[in-house]
């Protein structure tokens, strides 16, 4: 297998070389605003890897690998519209650069260009595991909203929502590349089970980084989450453990709007020091992790390749960044 | 070939039993909602129609069509969003009984559904074209949302934007029951021609509905793009036509925020018929329906097949509903 560097320098290529009309411009320059706007390409990275490892020619996988990045990348854009975020990778979101009617018609856009990427391939198995998985996304997606209206979403629940709207993805990314290289079904499913763990090990990472992260390789404001109320597997333990006290200094954090941010940041973050709701975090991102190391090792490629997505999946459920 | 309402039985049955998931409720609830708001299912009919008519089992253009009126539905609920429409079908739109963020997810979801079924038929050349019809249609849609912005809009920039939004979907369903009938390319080729020919006369049609249609049968109030200064190809004609007097009562009512809907459509109306758009209108639809007629006549079918499709499009280029 190739360097980490070397499939994302293809995608980066194969991504800037997207032939976009120049007409309507107010259709396609949000597209390839919002496609300059970079990010760390895992997915499409993933996809070619596990080709390569499993025995078949990139090339054949590029396609895919833009059309699920191109995926990945509309249900931000949606995604930036239902929350009225302002901001994705430190400048303007598409709907506040141009507006809401332009973000959704340019994110059905890029669906639809996603899928005909994905179609090029000519593979029926891909088509269908890339459906499939968008449905488990907006599914998810769906989850995550309604939680935003309940107090007493489950630790399961969470997992299962951030499986569906994140982890599936890496999972389909992997299984895309073993498909498309005519891997044997029990690698093909084996590797789409070590992306879903490690999925599941790179969100709680990025719950965690929104409270612990280095606001400069983090790349936004620390306490986000925290000052959203956003129930993260960290706050649902913190709610299910706090006792006495805890519980009525964490409501007071939670209902309080007069609180100022770097209070209300740090309460809730000694909180979740102190109720084991950090430890219990690790912990998890470990079994995930431990999980999708397992699941990688089970998959027929060489020693050489195992490593490489080992190492990459410790770097991504432990990443700083 | 069957009687229209033996298709339409047919493809409201398959909606009908399509098998949403039940959960999560807020995201599928909204979509059989809007597929039971019902319609003319003009286009999955035409689908069956199509392959029936070119020798091939209607059983296998069912997915098609299914799919193909599930995009088509996807297209209104996004629309309804965009345009801020209250009421489809007499009935709330579903981000009015909902809310914004349920209706752009589950339209998104509408149309990866829309992309299953489609995949379902095994065809490439189908998909291949559903993806390119998809494109038109959101480019159709941009083109529409500029000219609400603009006053220099041209009879042919109007017919290319309809042509978009409108009539290629027509072309795209008869074209897909074709191509699943194993046709030539000449007769699929023309069945399209035949197809956006006769969606241009429909569009042409519902524009003129809008202002003389009887309220009963058309199912909404009259005069709605007059109220919205909305650049039908009437007010696109009339504002090129205006000279004096009558450019300057165009401009009064453009431009007047306090007059009365009675006043206004009715003044504009008059201005309609003086200045002759509706008559250009109507030579439009005779038109573009002889274009339709013409091109059924290349398609290589029976001479029943044949008229049956013609009576079609003179009822849907002549309809009241």
């Amino acid at each position: 297998m190739k360097p980490f560097q070397d499939y994302l320098d293809t995608v980066n290529a194969a991504i800037a070389a997207i032939p976009y009309p120049e007409q309507p411009s107010q259709l396609y320059e949000p597209i390839s605003y919002h496609m300059a706007l970079g990010g760390k390409r895992v997915r499409p990275v993933l996809a070619l890897m596990a080709c390569d490892a499993l025995g078949g020619n990139t090339a054949t996988a590029l396609d895919a690998a833009v059309g699920i990045e191109m995926f990945h990348n509309f249900t931000l854009l949606h995604d930036d519209v239902m929350d009225k975020a302002d901001v994705r990778r430190g400048k303007p979101t598409v709907h506040r650069r141009w507006n809401d009617n332009i973000a959704i018609l340019s994110g059905d856009t890029m669906l639809t260009i996603a899928t005909q990427y994905i179609a090029k391939t000519g593979s029926q198995a891909v088509m269908d595991l890339f459906n499939k998985t968008a449905i488990e996304i907006y599914e998810g997606q769906q989850w995550d909203m309604n939680y935003e209206e309940r107090n007493d979403v489950t630790v399961d629940e969470y997992i299962n929502m951030i499986r569906l709207k994140t982890s599936v993805l890496l999972g389909c990314a992997l299984k895309t590349g073993a498909l498309l290289a005519d891997a044997r079904d029990e690698d093909a499913n084996a590797i789409y089970e070590a992306g879903v763990n490690m999925g599941l090990a790179f969100q709680l990472r990025d719950d965690m980084l929104d409270v612990w992260g280095d606001p400069v390789t983090f790349g936004k404001e620390i306490g986000g989450d925290i000052m959203n109320n956003k129930k993260t597997f960290l706050l649902i333990n913190a709610m299910r453990l706090a006792q006495g006290d805890d519980a009525n200094e964490l409501r007071h954090w939670l209902n309080d709007p007069y609180a100022t941010r770097d209070d209300k940041v740090r309460g809730v973050t000694a909180l979740y020091e102190r109720l084991g709701a950090r430890e219990l975090a690790e912990e998890a991102i470990t079994r995930y992790n431990d999980l999708a190391v397992a699941a990688f090792k089970r998959v027929k490629m060489s020693d050489g390749d195992q490593h490489a997505f080992i190492d990459l999946a410790n770097k991504l459920s432990g990443r700083t960044y």
